[in-house]
């Protein structure tokens, strides 16, 4: 398992101890998020880390999922859209935001991955109650809620489409 | 070195050898796009994988950025919204086929930083002179086109705002 690299180890946790997450390991998470790429490098996010029982379990209701509060820390990602469209208009509110959140989001599960740590993508969610639980700026949009500890379970990735039906070659 | 963290590793490369990229490497990069998590497990994407020198001319004037053609290979990342709307409708559509072909796209840049290989996430082009060099189906949307190969030099990434900017607390 050592060998198998750290993408394909990345799972969706959904069970997690009550045990807390060490500060360094924290940090180490929100390490990766930040230094993922964004367009212009505006790095138009907020990473909101939530560890309030009562803000965890607004957020569990705003999924309807109750598992999320069950982590020790959520993290929620935002997207600042319109710190994109100042520079790239359009584009960059309806895209490039949102591509660079999920750049940092998709580092917050690998650096987790790193550490054997556990951690869920959850991104069906009511937005405004995510956003009204925890009082954000109207500027920032909520764009996915990781919960993330130490795993209660060990599983795997589901299973993937065959490569040669999403893998195609134009070698002229 | 060794011991900094692949998400801090990895840089925007824009000057690549003309020298080819193994078989092996590529399979390892494309294997990283495809164990990304996406919603519902859907895996709305399509990897188009260029080679042809006339393809790689046309991406890189679709971008207006030369060095796209001068990489052995570029990845074009194509999301297909209707695969995602068919399940979540329109937030599946504008908000997860993206979040899900961006953690793939993330996940490509990582796994070539991790076999020393250069990458760019290039997201500024004009998507229809994109998926016409290419004939992509009208279900496909180009999200991003990622040039891959040897790097001609060695960079860092650029600098990122003070963690106390972009990381908040809520812990009751």
């Amino acid at each position: 398992m050592a060998d198998t690299p750290v993408f394909r180890r990345r799972y969706s946790c959904r069970r997690f101890a009550r045990t807390t997450l060490h500060r360094t390991m924290l940090e180490q998470v929100l390490e990766a998020a930040v230094w993922a790429p964004s367009a212009g490098n505006l790095q138009p996010w907020r990473f909101i880390v939530v560890t309030s029982d009562e803000l965890k379990e607004r957020l569990a209701a705003a999924a309807h999922q109750e598992f999320v509060a069950e982590a020790p820390v959520v993290i929620v990602v935002c997207a600042v859209p319109g710190e994109s469209a100042r520079r790239y208009g359009e584009r960059g509110r309806s895209l490039y935001s949102l591509q660079d959140t999920a750049a940092a989001t998709q580092n917050i599960l690998l650096a987790a991955a790193e550490l054997g740590l556990g951690s869920c993508w959850v991104g069906a969610f009511e937005e405004r109650a995510a956003a009204t639980a925890l009082g954000l700026s109207p500027a920032w949009r909520p764009v996915a809620l990781v919960p993330v500890g130490h795993p209660l379970e060990t599983a795997t990735a589901r299973e993937r489409r065959p490569m040669q039906d999403v893998v195609l070659f134009r070698s002229g």
